[in-house]
């Protein structure tokens, strides 16, 4: 059986929301179609709204019908019953079904809750302070100044672009003088490549150098700079257009937290005083010092959002730490938290939604546009239906698949099999699962400070880097940048994954044209910003997609094979049968569409083009 | 890539809870397999607990661990990662995959809420009372005693047997005279069956012959017998160790239930009294007549759970309809809650899933052992985590798909074409969703009094009807067989569905005895009742499977195409790679098993062998 061509996806062409009424367009191929029914749950239950048969568009027919949002919840969620010769087939939010998905596969729209456009639109930079420029040597860890790790380890200070050592067993006590300085000197740089938007690794006080291991969640860290400097800072990247989103860690401070003061340098810490004020800021077991440490690790004590102090302090108060960095003079424009699926009540992560939805509400409502990001190194989909997340750290549906694919490793640097078509129908499947526009606000990276370098994970294949980074700037979520990979900065994982900045290599590496290309495609296209996407051809060892928005369509084409390849694709399916192809990345000749178009692809390789 | 063989099931071979830690077995073929990891998440996080190879079953390696349960919630789930040479591989609900599952396909368990163990055990029958059996006269509906239908339409009494009117468009007007006492006359034939349980379409006062517009939930219908009577049945049924379960219609009442009044009989009434205590049991437009019906129907408005009073009336307080029928004297076994993912407050289903665990916790404080099954037409996987339903009608993962395969009709009769590898998929797909237990306690049925009958569906291809009804009976779930397939009654969809039981045909029909074939096989085989499912052989036109439990190993094959066909079954997968083949429903010659074994199978038929 083959199945029949249908599309829609939540774009304006296809779904506009007036008046608590949806208003959704199909398009199908002309033939065979004998009726299509839109099915969504007024209450549970399935209603099928006939569609009517109402458009062309080139070789395609539309469908129309409108439905009234769910007026019980905040998710409205439909599918398409298409009713052929012969046969019913079912198009959700993954592509053509042959059978009635299961729901968690359906199209689904929130009308209460979503992302700020802004997020789709920005090429994000990720920058681990300590290693990405030194701005004022003053500031900087001097060798033994101070212990970290409970005391135990004293701090190295190391000259720039040393190499890390990755045999102590604790990355943490290096530092090579990185700060706040550094990077308001490097805004100009930043600009040049392309940059919109920042997302720092923690810069509030602690004692190691990644800063996971917060003391004070109220003042950036003194070898960093000052709360007066970060506010400048802020203003400035505000002042080139620019937005900055910070790190927050807030499921466990630092053992040497003045709350826990493990080391005993105060008076009434948790650790050392069963009478402590903050005792129950923790998990302690009834009357002895044994407690509950983020995935028992015992420098990282997990707080306990049972306690209204520390829900107060964290989020619900006026002036809740949640709220302080959003507001004036810092007006941050978003938090990326931490390990955001792991915090809750007792043991394990109980009520774990409850307190999500009060981040979220804190935050919106110091600024109703601030981004709202998880950090979840697996399955996020419970997290992004809207009114939690609007984006998470995507590992699952972006990062994983593509490592997966190129270099043939999973999360855990397992070996891992998989082709093309494995390929998308991972991302299809992870996309789908959650609300367009949570789609559109996933935060893509190829890797971070707690991945391998994808470069190194290639073991230097250039080839493939330049499609997985190909796919980072087309493919659906904001693109972000691990700082120094457009120098192709090297690093296995951490710590070899935070590695300094190379500043030497500026200007002499291929790789940073390259991502200022991609970078300058993104930016110039609405459709890879905010388009739909539409896979056009899936084989074992190549594959293409079309990202559309309104009169802006741009295909891609990789062919992972060791050959040249030739992809007869489907242009028809675009809407767009006539026209021709213009190359945006290479310098192909431009080809002529008649419904359908030959592209020829050399081996192991990445064509971007767009369709005029 | 050939994926290697691993297989895990929650059956007591392979897991074990014990004070809140859960001990695992795994089985895999011996070759290729490097490491094994249990993955399971106690505060949402990844653990992976590395797996110790510890055991052999023939030619199957076993690996065990052990983890706590979850403290943080009900549900625990985990998954298993394998890696194998070259690869890393899961394993999940539905079997082996090559990447990540997502997370609703993770085995589940919940351990605060399991089904009754009963539930799985027995051979449910159903009974439209109005059309069984006609057991005292003296109470049938007389022609035009009264008019149904808020009083637009006199009842008729027909002749047994007469066919029912499918062209008047409501067929709830036609009375056949079946009662209690009729069922009660039966007991004896049934239990000639093999029926261990019955569960009853709605027999409390209403108007219509379907029973679903109650005006009356305490009070068993005049029509069809008396509380009394009704005290009397259950008590034969438990005196033969058998159970009851009846219809529970909560979403709605009549529009002629005392408190709705649409006929104006009464003087308080909520449709004619704006000031009526009855008001805010219901969904009315402020000072208007306009109120909410069920689908849209008016003579079903729908009931209110925001107002205390119902809430009170139906599970609340201690003589709540609800307990009032689990209580002496009546002692039903469960409920069969109608349309209970619709129910809630205002328009919609809000806050469905809270009224759904009231609905449940009243059940099970009246009686622990009660069965809780909701009727879905569609999915119910939400409904099915354990705290909320106990099994629901299996529509969704088993009258759909056997319908879509043997009959090629969808839910809605549209036409449908998958094959076998498609039909496994779903079954598997919407099995694995929900936990183990739940999986056991689903209520499969070809047909009901909502759907066609299923050998209509067929066009009266008894070939393909003993293939559904093999399935029915060894397949995972209870088993239930709607009045009259055992004798061959036809019916297209409601109300053809709903023929008067043919008594002529009984000692008359063979479908009669392959019905007692099958009842016993199942009645005797743990295996088939609460045995693991594993898929040997899967091609598009034929499948095989087994069910095990301890040393009970049944095999179930089915070939749909039109030639014989040969299947070589891998036996050793079972952990039993030495014995003999013993047919239990044909008359085949036993096979000598020797770690594989090849049994040919006539076309379009089922086998069914014992494996000693």
């Amino acid at each position: 059986m083959t199945l029949p061509f249908l599309f829609h996806a939540q774009t304006p062409d296809y779904f506009r929301v007036e008046n608590q009424i949806a208003h959704v367009t199909l398009r199908t191929q002309p033939e065979g179609i004998q009726a299509v029914y839109l099915r969504h749950e007024p209450d549970n239950e399935e209603y099928l709204v006939e569609m009517q048969r109402v458009s062309k568009l080139g070789e395609l027919d539309g469908w129309q019908a409108s439905f009234p949002l769910n007026k019980d919840r905040e998710i409205t969620q439909y599918v398409f019953k298409v009713i052929t010769e012969g046969a019913t087939v079912w198009l959700d939010a993954r592509g053509v079904q042959k059978r009635m998905p299961g729901s968690e596969y359906h199209f689904k729209y929130n009308q209460s809750h979503q992302p700020p456009e802004w997020v789709s639109e920005q090429i994000f930079y990720q920058i681990f302070p300590d290693r990405f420029c030194n701005g004022n040597p003053e500031i900087s860890v001097k060798s033994g100044e101070y212990s970290v790790k409970n005391g135990t380890r004293p701090v190295v200070a190391k000259e720039w672009g040393a190499a890390v050592d990755k045999h102590n067993g604790y990355g943490g006590c290096e530092f090579y003088g990185g700060d706040l300085a550094g990077i308001r000197s490097k805004l100009d740089y930043l600009q040049t490549l392309g940059v919109t938007a920042l997302y720092l690794n923690p810069i509030f006080s602690a004692p190691s150098n990644h800063k996971y291991d917060t003391t004070d969640y109220l003042t950036i860290d003194p070898h960093l700079g000052s709360n007066q400097e970060f506010a400048e800072l802020s203003e400035a990247l505000h002042q080139r257009g620019m937005k900055i989103v910070l790190d927050a860690v807030f499921n466990h401070t630092s053992c040497e937290h003045p709350w826990f003061d493990k080391n005993g340098v105060g008076e009434i810490g948790a650790y050392h005083h069963i009478e402590s004020p903050y005792r129950h800021y923790y998990f302690f077991e009834d009357g002895s010092q044994n407690y509950i440490g983020w995935k028992g690790v015992d420098s990282l004590p997990v707080l306990n959002f049972e306690n209204a102090e520390v829900r107060n302090y964290i989020y619900a108060s006026e002036h809740a730490a949640i709220r302080h960095w959003l507001k004036a003079p810092y007006r941050i424009d978003g938090w990326r938290f931490d390990v955001i699926h792991m915090l809750g009540e007792g043991e394990g992560a109980r009520n774990n939604a409850y307190y999500v939805k009060q981040f979220r509400n804190a935050t919106k409502q110091e600024n109703p546009q601030a981004y709202v990001l998880g950090e979840h190194f697996f399955e996020a989909s419970k997290w992004l239906q809207g009114d939690q997340e609007d984006g998470s750290m995507n590992y699952y549906g972006f990062a994983h698949p593509v490592r997966a694919l190129l270099a043939q490793k999973d999360i855990a640097y397992h070996p891992i099999e998989i082709d093309c078509i494995d390929f998308v129908d991972w991302l299809n499947e992870s996309r789908a699962k959650v609300p367009w526009l949570n789609q559109l606000s996933q935060f893509n990276q190829l890797d971070s400070h707690d991945t391998a370098r994808f470069i190194t994970l290639l073991e230097n294949d250039q080839a493939r880097m330049n499609i997985a980074l190909g796919l980072l700037f087309t493919y659906v979520g904001t693109p972000c940048i691990y700082y120094g990979s457009e120098v192709g900065l090297e690093g296995e994982n951490d710590p070899d994954n935070r590695r300094c900045f190379p500043w030497e290599r500026v200007g002499h590496v291929e790789t940073f044209q390259y991502h200022q290309r991609l970078i300058e495609l993104r930016k110039t296209s609405k459709a890879l910003q905010q388009g739909s996407i539409q896979f056009l051809h899936v084989e074992p060892t190549s594959f293409s997609f079309a990202r559309q928005y309104g009169e802006d369509t741009l295909l891609v084409m990789v062919n992972l094979d060791s050959k040249a390849c030739s992809m007869t694709l489907p242009i028809w399916q675009l809407g767009k049968p006539q026209g021709r192809l213009v190359s945006l990345l290479g310098n192909e000749s431009a080809l002529q569409v008649n419904s359908k178009v030959v592209v020829n692809i050399s081996s192991e390789s990445i064509q971007i083009w767009k369709l005029e």
